[in-house]
């Protein structure tokens, strides 16, 4: 089996040259990043990717995690791993140093969050949900639950998770019905979760628990619903653990993918529990932590993309069938036309969804810490447009990316030992959690453009109308291939947002009943943009003879090659948008059985 | 978990206006295939595949076969449902009364065949290799081989595997190595065979192998192959078993899907074999045989579809989750418009590949039984141009269309139970074996395409451009819709055969790089032109007051919803195909590797 390699090369460009990681590294209290800490910090990040996590990804999925009467127990090596992941730091990257953390830009987490996720996707997902439940604390929680328990989840030592579903309410939170019951100073939490991502595992000491529930008096729907942090352990004042939580692992669910990481459904029964802010503001906050609970799972499609892209990669070198087309010799499968385009086709999408979803994580940082109010207001707009794209778009294009590989491997891609046919069940769920594609595309249809008349899209645009003129510029045919597929991208994008504000207020069927193909368009839009700024580059860095040419070279052909095989997508999709919504809701129910 | 059911009303519709039952009904021998006893057979079938194999699949799956040391086991209930199998009839289905069989048409078998792949892929996996076996035999075997051997097999008491692949040479079988030394009136096989389906199993007494190896002066190559009968057993003169041949399982493979299919390594050492034909011969037998095994895939393709799609459906209508857009209810998520959207893909995709296929079937039995030899030739040309659009577009559709069921159950689609998640593990060999998409694309745009000139699929846009005239009569705003999106896609399969023919021959990476674009393209058009041939129909009959209204308009509603959502792809594609081709080829390897 081939083995992981961080692709550094890549990262770096992206981070220098796209997502602007100087200008981050200008803002309070981000001195630190500067490229040698930040190549250094790559680095080494790669290092334990492919030592310590690479090794256990595809044994970790042949193993499980497995319940027992005493807890769950992770495969082998996980707790290992997990050691070496707190001591190596990992955990504590992207936090403040108030509560031991290090500080560091969301643009370099997320390149490490790569890298650690394209490792062992199951083992990232503990860290995923423990930074999930610090932001909540942090933004949320009074002192007093933050200094019990911030301190600790930040080192690794203990781990959170959320608790949202229930069988009845999936997407659908207003369905929750789990109680919480006041009681002194706590509250005591009844009810079932389910899906509950490593919920319990024996990696830590204690779990924390954020469980959505419902107050006695609370009012039905999404307005009755609060926040609660629920430890596995109660922690004693003095910071030590105490009794036993009544808050139980039931089972775990046996899954098409991420065997490793621990599903579980979650009992809370008179479980102590207590508030986090105010009481039927638990939505609210969730909200507020899930433009980057969203973008993580945007960036796991970015990172099972590279992973499957680099086994077959392996393989296409490798494995030895069949002749040239134009010469007699048996050749490598690599020298197949249709296995370079398959190849062509999992580097060129990788590339532009990371190129995307890192340049939303610089604007993250710039929205959050730019002196400028206006930059700062910019910038979130363009973050929330672009989150649930980066989410739904990464992800889709994340199995398509991981069922090529599959399909590279040929025969041998079936066969699980391979270990291509892994990226493409763990993969599965990433269109599905944190929000399925549905539900992002209603989300940027819906709250990010039609709610605010098109403003930020509309700014985008104009983005997209200036850059034209920059690749105008350029005398190669390459980038004038790249520049005619965005602009038709673009021309999409603007008929489908004319459609959309047109329809959906009036008629919402009519507008939402498009709104994956949308967020499809928007995708590759925006990745073409990525795509085509980074060819500007290469050529100019080429041009000056600075920077490594055969990268720069690489980086302009894969670029043409994602304007031909993949912006060329569309105006098709704009075509279903905006032409194809009377279908979607004719038929009645009676109908679709009456076959 | 959901339960299957036959779509009876689709496929008899298909059967009847799309395919041409009737003619096939007038071709020699076929006169027995009335419309009522049709409709019995495919009640039966229906009855067969819901009540015997449907139960079977999920529990099959999740147990799986076992390999022992005395051979490999099936899954609880299989060896039952095989018994009722025989019993039933359906192995003797579409084989000759001379031998057993029951000398139904190529197009009846396959809407049975369709029944129980989508009841169970992993047992119709058997019967499919014995009927590929059964085909070698009675297309090349001596009389003494098929007197042995047809009976039995279409008898379904004997089971038959293809033994062509070994671990260097998959795809090119240039590339196998087994041996056959002749000793008296048979041969002594050695050597070792990988993916043999059923290769071992408890269903039956003997399994007889048909086996691809070299003989000791063989030349190299694809031209020094021979196809010896090798079974599990010896078959004394009297017809009983005799002793156990030198063929063994060591082992099968641990997979993605199709669990309760075996999927054998078999190792032949000096295992008595018969030689089939002459020797050397063995790959233009098996090229025989590739057109019935190919369609059987694509068939596949349609049947997984279709299962998915069913157990989606029943999902959406029962799960409860968010308000109705336009309204304030909580209601099934079947009412929402992205789900429906789903579906309908799911629905109108199935129905597009299910009608090209069996008019394909119907085009079989026309090639293989009409009077008139002009006629025999025309639809000959037209199967072959069309077997391989069959194959990778079902397939890869299929696979789509499963993924999409996962999609409709949210988180509970990645969770085993409900079973959605098996619909894609299935569905993911079918792009692979009886050779990849890249091999029925290069299929397609060599051997069918550029090699002849490109005048059978000249002939059929003639075709297309007559049919468009019938289109332009309708009034319907649907089938303009559809006119305007097949046309396009004519237009886009018509810019691509002009540009193969004129690269195929000087620049064959230029036209092969773009061969499975060009697959899709040929695929979505063809279903596209069924789609509008069952509108026009619906139409009428609607128009007449035959047929049943909801069945009818809903074809017409699918079929528009086909137009805008999937043909629309069309001229992306033909982009892609035409314009596409540098950059794929763009890269040399160490650029690969510059990440």
């Amino acid at each position: 089996m081939s083995a992981y390699a961080a692709p550094l090369k890549d990262m770096k460009f992206v981070l220098n040259e796209l997502a602007g990681l100087a200008e981050v590294a200008k803002l309070p209290g981000y001195a630190e990043a500067t490229p040698d800490t930040v190549d250094a910090i790559l680095e080494e990040a790669g290092k334990f990717a492919s030592g310590v996590l690479d090794p256990i990804n595809h044994s970790g999925d042949q193993e499980g995690s497995k319940w027992t009467e005493s807890g769950v127990k992770t495969p082998k090596g996980f707790r290992e791993a997990y050691k070496q992941y707190i001591e190596g730091g990992w955990a504590s990257l992207p936090f403040e140093h108030e509560w031991g953390g290090q500080g560091l830009p969301k643009l370099v987490a997320t390149a490490v969050e790569e890298t650690l996720t394209s490792s062992n996707m199951s083992f990232s997902l503990c860290p995923l949900l423990t930074q999930g439940a610090i932001h909540a604390l942090e933004l949320c929680g009074s002192d007093a639950l933050k200094k019990t328990f911030m301190g600790k989840m930040i080192a690794g030592e203990w781990t959170g998770t959320m608790n949202l579903t229930e069988p009845q309410a999936g997407s659908d939170l207003a369905l929750v019905r789990s109680r919480a019951v006041p009681k002194g100073d706590h509250y005591l939490i009844s009810g079932q979760k389910i899906f509950i991502t490593y919920g319990d595992h024996d990696l830590t000491d204690n779990i924390v628990h954020l469980v959505l529930a419902r107050t006695p008096d609370a009012p039905e729907g999404v307005k009755g619903i609060s926040l609660f942090v629920v430890p596995k352990f109660l922690v004693k004042p003095d910071g030590s653990l105490g009794e036993r939580n009544r808050a139980q692992c039931a089972s775990i669910e046996h899954k098409l993918g991420i065997h490793a990481s621990p599903t579980a459904v979650m009992v809370f029964d008179n479980a102590v529990g207590y508030l986090v802010g105010e009481e039927n503001k638990g939505l609210s906050y969730m909200f507020v932590m899930m433009n980057a609970a969203r973008f993580s799972v945007g960036l796991e499609g970015v990172a099972i993309a590279e992973r499957a892209f680099q086994r077959a990669l392996a393989y296409a070198r490798d494995r030895v069938q069949g002749k040239e087309l134009t010469g007699g010799k048996t050749v490598p499968i690599i020298h197949h036309p249709d296995v370079r385009r398959m190849l062509m086709l999992m580097k060129s999408q990788t590339e532009a969804t990371r190129a995307l979803a890192y340049v939303v994580a610089g604007a993250m940082d710039t929205a959050a810490r730019h002196p400028d109010k206006d930059i700062r207001a910019r910038n979130q707009a363009f973050v929330e447009l672009m989150i649930p794209v980066v989410k739904g778009w990464s992800t889709e294009t994340g199995i398509d990316v991981a069922s090529l590989g599959v399909q590279v491997h040929g025969g041998m891609g079936f066969v699980e030992e391979t270990g291509a046919a892994q990226h493409l069940r763990d993969a599965r769920i990433t269109t599905i959690y944190e929000g399925t594609t549905g539900i992002q595309a209603n989300d940027l249809m819906g709250r990010k453009i039609a709610r605010e008349g098109g403003a930020t899209v509309k700014g985008w645009l104009g983005m997209l109308a200036q850059f034209d003129g920059e690749l105008a510029k350029s005398k190669s045919a390459d980038v004038q291939a790249l520049r005619t597929a965005l602009a038709a991208g673009a021309k999409g994008v603007a008929q489908c947002v004319d459609y959309v504000l047109a329809t959906a207020g009036k008629d919402p069927n009519a507008a939402f009943s498009g709104a994956v193909p949308f967020l499809k368009l928007m995708g590759i839009t925006a990745g073409g943009w990525q795509m085509a700024r980074a060819a500007l580059i290469a050529e100019k860095q080429l041009a000056s003879g600075s920077g490594e040419g055969k990268f720069l070279s690489a980086k302009i052909a894969t670029a043409r090659f994602y304007a031909d095989h993949v912006l060329s997508q569309a105006p098709g999709l704009a075509t279903t948008v905006t032409a194809g919504a009377a279908a979607v809701m004719a038929l009645d129910e009676e109908q679709f059985l009456a076959a």
